[in-house]
């Protein structure tokens, strides 16, 4: 499918996820897309449309205002909530926009391919059995001068701050029952609340030591609520449980989240995400039936 | 599509919703598709599979046990919950099923088409502009020995039992903004309970007389939760309004239900449903993505 194929009234579509965190992806080479966010909420809504946390529209930087920046045939991922607005970057969403390109417009990223984002360039390497690398970027970590959080119900709990270009409050879990039990059906409160507000993360460490730590955990991200899986969350969690465990802590580690399970490996300076990209169905929407209102 | 193109790793789907009451649509003319529970919740699910309320498998009659009642080549209606469990009826998935055979099996239901369900034969008549109107069979009302409902946070309130084939408890909100604020997140109490259970309907009647009526309504469905459409629960709205209403009230009632509007006509010993119909998407589902769970 291609650019060619759009018309007025039909518009093909692709459905894919990343531990549960789900996407509509679409394939716009040219940029001739009126991608608005009318549209956007449209194709994302649940019951009345395709359905999805998000949009990633997949356009070369050279035909898009925003990816000037970039060498003119770099992908740009074009990534949108489900509200409309628009967002920087999605380390789930960088794994199936990957697997995506592999198949829609054949890259081959067994070597690392390099996309771009509104957060910058990003290399998301293919690992095989539809598994994809994606580099995260730079971190900071401050586990000392971090805020209070408390989870409806719970006392307040020092969080440990991860900075993951977006800002997060990672707080420790006592038990896996507590974890499970924990109601994220309301904001955390977080004090003090960042002016931007902050993502928070629940964590349970399951193995400190050796070469391979292991923890669960679950999110909340701003402006979203509870999901099932946050690419930059992951990372976040992955720091503070390493800096709890000290001198002996694992680089490398496996991550639980309510949609499956990642791995984080730190390096200096940056965090490698590595995870599953499912493509599960290709289709070609009826643009007359979802009739996106003007606001 | 057909059962034709059906193969082991590939799934012909067509997305549709009525009302934002949404579904899987599947052709199966000949009853060859191995639709397990599994499967069907796997499609359901809307992160890592299509999303929906529920699969509808357009299936002949003759080739399905639970057909042999009716003439071998009416279209029977397997409806499934996405839980995966079998269900009776329902009037919001039967306007979309009754488009869908239009479009895919060139009925015409401009004098109506008749299809086979497992609660009973029920006539389905396009009205043009994408509207059906569901012959929606028997319905019986008890004004006076019907339960007490306490919606959360709210006193006890004396309900209209109505029977839809399934049972209804219909309470009076008060006001618009009661019925907007009204928590229905946690299941209504209903005393006495019966023993299967019982949708609750909040109910405002905007226009009593006339020869056209209109209530605004929210439901909880028995199992489900809230949802933003339930065409038995409509029917049963507007048969409890007009009981309010006395002799001045009319039998034809528009019908305001959170996912859009649909219109009930109250005939001696039945009820039609008349409503929109939208398929939004056409698609194929790759089988390997959804690796549904073997419980």
């Amino acid at each position: 499918m291609n650019a060619a194929h759009l018309n007025a009234d039909t518009l093909p579509f692709t459905k894919g996820h990343g531990t549960e965190n789900d996407f509509v992806l679409l394939f716009d080479e040219r940029g001739e897309l009126d991608l608005s966010p009318a549209l956007v909420r449209a194709l994302c809504d649940r019951r009345s449309g395709i359905g999805a946390d998000g949009v990633l529209r997949a356009v070369r930087a050279g035909n898009i205002d925003e990816g000037k920046a970039f060498a003119p045939d770099t992908w740009f991922m074009d990534y949108r909530n489900a509200d409309g607005t628009t967002a920087e970057m999605c380390g789930n969403g960088a794994r199936v926009f990957v697997a995506y390109l592999e198949r829609e417009a054949g890259e081959d990223a067994a070597e690392g391919v390099a996309i771009a984002t509104r957060g910058g360039p990003h290399t998301v390497t293919a690992l095989g059995g539809s598994r994809y690398a994606v580099d995260m970027g730079a971190w900071r970590l401050d586990a000392e001068g971090g805020p209070d959080v408390s989870v409806h119900g719970w006392n307040p709990r020092p969080a440990v701050s991860v900075s993951m270009t977006n800002p997060h409050a990672v707080i420790a879990a006592l038990t896996l029952d507590e974890l499970a039990a924990a109601d994220l059906s309301v904001a955390p409160l977080v004090d003090p609340t960042p002016p931007a507000g902050v993502n928070v993360e629940l964590v349970v460490p399951l193995s400190l030591d050796g070469a391979r730590g292991r923890l669960r955990m679950r999110v909340h991200e701003r402006g979203v609520g509870e999901t099932r899986s946050c690419g930059t969350g992951a990372c976040a969690a992955a720091l503070a449980a390493r800096s709890w465990a000290g001198d002996a802590a694992p680089n490398v580690w496996d991550v639980e989240v309510p949609g499956g399970a990642v791995v984080v490996r730190i390096e200096d300076g940056r965090t490698i995400l590595e995870g599953p990209a499912v493509l599960v169905a290709d289709g070609v929407l009826d643009l007359r039936s979802v009739a996106p209102s003007p606001t």
